[in-house]
């Protein structure tokens, strides 16, 4: 638990919450201003502060519980699908790792993350982040063997 | 693989695309559009439609995947953080589930997912709807057991 958390304090209890899911390992709870009514947050109990930082045992239990909430909410709110968001650090309005799960109707007027998007300038800069990418993934895979 | 699916297409190497890491279960590859250079796409090889229809035996090795992306993407953008997104059927350009990776720096003129975002129009409404999920969940575990 960390001090002056608002997630670690909806897992304790100090802070009281609209909790919709629990158990052991995770608690998931309205968000208080949703995008849309239903609107979840999933939160593991121990406090991460991103989703990198969340220990590899804990990535399945983690996400199963996701895809159980996906169902969930769509279920629920008789929703057309799920929007599902995950901020790492930037634009993380609380630092303890936390998945969004909002429910989605046709023409509800959410247009998505897609706002200005762009092709690469040439095939020459999509060519060196490509690689720039590959090669750190590569390097982080070495450093976990 | 699914006829006519640019995702299936892509891991045949039928549709060839920038990819910047691949294993038994998955295939990555930069987005042709994206938010920002550097912005991922992770998919299964094999189709399934959305994170619900993922068989609960690849969800720990998809996500774990999903999480050496964040790292890989973040470091070798030298970027400040990551969004991560998954649009389950609304918003999904393409049905065979796949899960962004965008590179984020601080005041990159992202707003995130935060558009207009309101508070329940009552207590009342917002416990009727953390009932109604809080059931269904149940329901769906039931079901699982």
């Amino acid at each position: 638990m960390k001090e002056n958390c608002i997630f670690c304090e909806t897992v304790t209890g100090d802070l009281p919450a609209p909790v919709v899911f629990e158990d052991d390992l995770t608690i998931a709870f309205l968000d208080h201003r949703p995008v849309f009514p239903g609107h979840c947050l999933l939160v593991p109990k121990l406090h991460y502060e991103t989703l990198v930082d969340l220990p590899a045992a804990l990535v399945g239990p983690f996400f199963a519980t996701a895809q159980l909430m996906a169902s969930g909410v769509e279920q629920a709110l008789e929703a057309h699908g799920t929007f599902m968001g995950i901020n790492n650090r930037v634009s993380q309005s609380v630092p303890h790792l936390h998945v969004h799960i909002v429910p989605r109707r046709r023409k509800d007027g959410l247009r998505g993350f897609f706002w200005p998007r762009h092709k690469y300038e040439s095939s020459e800069q999509m060519q060196s982040i490509q690689e720039a990418i590959k090669l750190t993934i590569a390097k982080l895979q070495d450093q976990h063997l």
